[in-house]
């Protein structure tokens, strides 16, 4: 296992030291509770936004934390769902007298750990509401999942929802649309390469040297089938289409395209796929009115891509468009 | 050679197409001189200010091209120099009547070419002036250079350089601060893997599943040694500390902290090598006051990291501050 790490569990403990000797200005670390937090929150009247899941994602979701996007993020150990107290101590370290709202992608542990921690919250007070996303067009039920699973729409979600959030608007209003952007995006992944679990020590499945797998889960969970290498082109086919099928974009249509890295695959690969994709997109007539290319969910050090596709509308451009500060995301300000 | 790509000779191609396209707001591409450059530019009154080298290493340089950074980039093809023509073109392309600053990293290629094509401009009336990083104290000749070789001070001198120029300062000062930038920063990097050239289909070099190479060059280039794997807090002193003596940096003095991936490793490494460093630093009363973590100056799929340090003071930190806005690097627009 070649990694820059120390002690494989203190991976999660070590990489959260650094985010907040680094990123000081703009989030703390309440180490006790392993959550990650706004340094300037709770802000009074304005809706708490979290998130949280396994580690092994960066910069998702720790480093989407601060202005304009989430106020707190409960990382479990790597590919490990946090734990209901994880979830409380954030909930309740984001409370400004507005609301909570939750952000979770549709992984049975999460969805669970979530549940109850908004249960112990309610009990407490303090009003929760929750969103699951599930934008995964790859497979049905799958490992670690009933339903779809959640991936790249998450982050596209953080950020619009967290856009509207800092707008001080209420907690239904922030949750509805929450929903909405789940409901009009879809991701599929793929894989060129496994990844290695750090307490594993080996990786989580193999692949031959002539194989990828279409449609892999951020946590190496099969996808819809192994097939032979092939060409940017191909590929982006393989993951473009049923997208677009599965949300129905039509002719004349804008959406904001994300191309993701896995976490071993350079930009300089990102980027071809990106050209394919806009040229699918060109041969539809559909728009790219937005975009982002870069490793923002990712799989430690897993070669592969993923793409998600968002409609766009006048008010999710307007949330998008919004200032935000946060580690991994950051413009207008 | 698993990769997203499709005919390898169109590599370099196809990634320029893509970024076009998703940063059409920010740069164009002209793909007869194979050019990367500002959309909004030549911009009156403005020192012109370009890089270029070979592909590989991205987002540098061409995700550096806006606001506040490069007026244009020169892409070679992978590892390989840009050729005079590019960098002629670009020249030409960025020159606002206030001559052109070429940033060029020590490679011999990259010299010779560069400096052929600043005669070209000069014969043209451009007035040029070029500045040479050599900041990776690795090595003192290697495969490709005479002298210490060029990384990652590169990246923070065109940040803190385009700061400058932005300010329509004259060339003589903007060529100024950029060897102040060079001779206040040192690097050194470090592999777990190999990456693999597109045209060569095969690893660069061959690594041991128990070792790595340490200052090793951005191309592969042999380094000072090739050791058993060790742990981050070994691998990161054994990196830092020649840097720190290099700089001669004191008790009380304060630095840009620079962890970068070098392209396929995942960015949680990057902060547990970061709090590695953050220690070391606190350990000989060296101030973090400001830093930069993520895979910035890569080598394709090449797992590892390198860090830079660059001694601050109040110049560098107010144009490292500076507003910018380019598809890498973007705070305060």
């Amino acid at each position: 296992m070649k990694k820059l790490i120390n002690q494989s569990e203190n991976v999660v403990k070590d990489a959260l030291a650094g985010m907040e000797i680094i990123h000081a200005d703009l989030l703390r670390v309440d180490h006790a509770n392993q959550i990650i937090v706004r340094a300037d929150g709770p802000i009074q009247g304005k809706v708490g936004v979290i998130s949280g899941g396994g580690s092994g994602h960066e910069p998702m979701h720790g480093g989407f934390v601060g202005y304009g996007m989430l106020d707190a993020a409960c990382p479990g150990e790597v590919f490990t769902s946090p734990v209901p107290d994880q979830m409380l101590a954030a909930t309740r370290a984001v409370d400004g007298g507005a609301g909570v709202l939750h952000i979770v992608k549709n992984y049975t542990g999460d969805v669970l750990n979530f549940e109850m921690a908004a249960e112990l919250a309610a009990a407490e007070g303090i009003e929760v509401a929750s969103v699951v996303t599930n934008d995964d067009v790859a497979v049905q039920d799958s490992l670690y999942t009933a339903g779809r699973r959640g991936v790249g729409v998450t982050v596209l979600l953080e950020k619009i929802v967290g856009g509207l959030a800092e707008t001080q608007a209420p907690l239904a209003a922030v949750a509805n649309l929450a929903r909405r952007v789940n409901d009009q995006g879809r991701s599929m992944g793929m894989a060129l390469t496994s990844c290695t679990v750090p307490a594993a020590g080996k990786p989580t499945f193999e692949l031959g040297e002539d194989e990828m797998e279409i449609g892999i889960g951020i946590h190496g969970e099969p996808g819809r089938r192994r097939v032979k290498l092939a060409s940017a082109a191909e590929i982006t086919e393989l993951l473009a289409n049923p997208i677009i099928d599965d949300l129905g974009l039509k002719s004349g249509e804008q959406v904001l395209a994300f191309v993701n890295g896995m976490g071993g695959t350079p930009l300089i690969e990102l980027y071809i796929v990106a050209n394919e994709l806009a040229k699918i997109l060109h041969g539809r007539d559909i728009k790219i009115a937005r975009s982002l290319v870069g490793s923002y969910i990712t799989s430690l050090e897993m070669a592969g891509c993923s793409i998600t596709l968002l409609r766009l509308d006048d008010e999710l451009i307007r949330y998008w468009d919004a200032p935000v500060h946060t580690p991994a995301l950051r413009w207008g300000r």
